[in-house]
């Protein structure tokens, strides 16, 4: 299985996932610029993924930290690494982890902090491939036998420290017998679907099929697909997720012909500080990432483009939400809660 | 103004829409067969515009006919043309056409009847022409002023003989004076809406913005997009469309958004003897489109792949359908059953 990514003595490793899967490459971040650039680059995408990076991306900032005040450098790193993808809290879950740690230790010893920080931040890792194992097991149930699920970018184990969020329900179903396959939206523009998704799963060796974007309404409507299942880079109190563009028009079309919509995330995904999707931040990207695939331009020069990364899907039409610490139900602002202080 | 389709004494020349908008080169089609190998190879394509070739196919053929009985000829050339694209409906009705004309005058001198066809084949295009002006007169009052209108793949002057079907009205629109942008889906896996849409709309100067398909769903929810008008590839005596893949998914939101949703189509793309959309023929293109951008993997080799080329959109979800006669509103068995008619 390739490791998403790992803390070694050269610094923090990443499979480059804007090269896969024409290349299996490996990046080494030597600094925590070089893992906020990362993050930003998209070589390590994925919100659970991001906060393993974030929060490695501290510990490297402290551990090759300068003279002076590390109070000062330690608010620099978070500012650095915060700056990097607004959509996603488990940035910023993450870095707060890592922050409250760090306030703890401030009148240890530098080495013990930088030991403790390294420490936290691996466990963090760890503690995300438990949790998804959890999240799997929790949503295997819900996956119906014998037919075909849907999913949109990756929320496998490359957007996770391993196994996946939606990915890991898919793996799971399989690991219960069920006899199910995937199809997999190519997820344009950044192409995660065609790209990790389908490789992921074809190394696990469950049956998968590549379609665009806009075909997934067509096979929604012909009765083939038993249930959608998406991870998700931020969820409101009242439910409303915010999830990699396109997830919004997957949720009411699968609405409309009523199969079940399935969200899968870890309860660091929560942001119960907003109350309603309309209030999280919507990342835009660079226009190039729409006109150029691969470098080759599929557009005349000049054209204006919008490229906002995630959308926004009310949670009227989120079946259920799939976490580690259970499966929450209508009514979200309810269920959440419970979940998130249980 | 570039012209989509012509008639020259070196054959049938057409732009070679393939290679837009990156060269703007021509394709000389100097048989039938070529002609038929343009269409499936998508060289020309859209509905209208597939009708004037396979038109000129015919022309092309009879004008080069060989010794022998040229009623078998005839049938050769026509079931060549007819089995490129089965969704298309124009294409069909343009080879009755040709076929009708030809059985008028099969007793008529060899000479007359080459020229006859060539004639024909040339009103069809004029014809279009003059339709797809009508079209646009009457789809321009239903636009809203002063909003973004949507639309899909691409039903300009580039699939018609020229000003565009749902293109055409939104060029009325703008001639009208109103002030409007347009969002133009890239339109995966042809691109025609990044490469051709864009292009055209460039050219006339109206604002345009390009999207990935999956982001219409969160612009429509947003509120400003005033209207989507999309083009159509066959329509069943009820009111079913079909038309690009993708164009179902953006009904079904503009719908959920009660953002009115317009097909723009000849009275040639009616299929009254289909009862319903159901029974009209979606046509599977080849893997290689999705996998594949201008050459270039996007997928990992050995994946599945769906490549159905078109859906069909149930007439409840349609606002308003927009041919040269007039506007049919539902119930559309009787509204497109008096069009037909007048």
């Amino acid at each position: 299985m390739v490791e998403t990514i790992q803390w070694t003595e050269d610094g923090v490793v990443m499979i480059d996932q804007t090269r896969l899967p024409r290349e299996e490459t490996y990046v080494t971040c030597r600094t925590y610029e070089e893992v906020a650039e990362a993050i930003r680059g998209m070589v390590i995408r994925g919100a659970p993924a991001i906060g393993v990076a974030a929060a490695m991306g501290v510990a490297l900032g402290v551990l090759l930290s300068g003279e002076g005040d590390l109070d000062a450098q330690v608010e620099k790193i978070c500012a650095t690494l915060a700056a990097t993808r607004p959509t996603e809290v488990n940035l910023f879950w993450a870095l707060d982890r890592m922050k409250k740690l760090y306030a703890s230790l401030r009148d240890r010893p530098l080495e013990e902090i930088r030991a403790r920080l390294i420490a936290e931040a691996q466990q963090i890792r760890l503690e995300d491939i438990a949790i998804n194992e959890a999240i799997g097991r929790h949503g295997a149930a819900l996956v119906p036998d014998g037919r075909t699920v849907l999913t949109h970018c990756n929320a496998g184990a490359l957007a996770t420290a391993g196994y996946g969020t939606a990915l890991g329900v898919i793996r799971a179903a399989v690991e219960l017998g069920k006899k199910i396959d995937v199809f997999a939206d190519e997820t344009r523009p950044f192409l995660q679907g065609a790209r990790l998704t389908v490789w992921e799963l074809q190394q696990d060796g469950i049956p998968t099929t590549l379609i665009t974007d806009n075909m997934a309404g067509h096979f929604l409507k012909s009765g083939r697909i038993g249930c959608v299942v998406v991870g998700a880079d931020r969820i409101a109190a009242n439910g409303d997720v915010a999830n990699k563009i396109g997830t919004y028009s997957l949720a009411v079309l699968a609405k409309e012909n009523q199969v079940p919509f399935f969200v899968a995330a870890p309860i660091s995904t929560l942001d119960l500080t907003l109350a309603a999707g309309d209030q999280i931040p919507i990342e835009q990207r660079a226009a190039a990432e729409v006109t150029h695939v691969f470098g080759a331009p599929v557009a005349p020069p000049g054209v204006r483009v919008e490229n906002p990364a995630f959308d926004v899907t009310p949670h009227r039409y989120v079946t259920a939400i799939i976490t580690e610490r259970g499966v929450a139900r209508p009514p979200y602002t309810e269920s959440l809660q419970k979940l998130a202080l249980s």
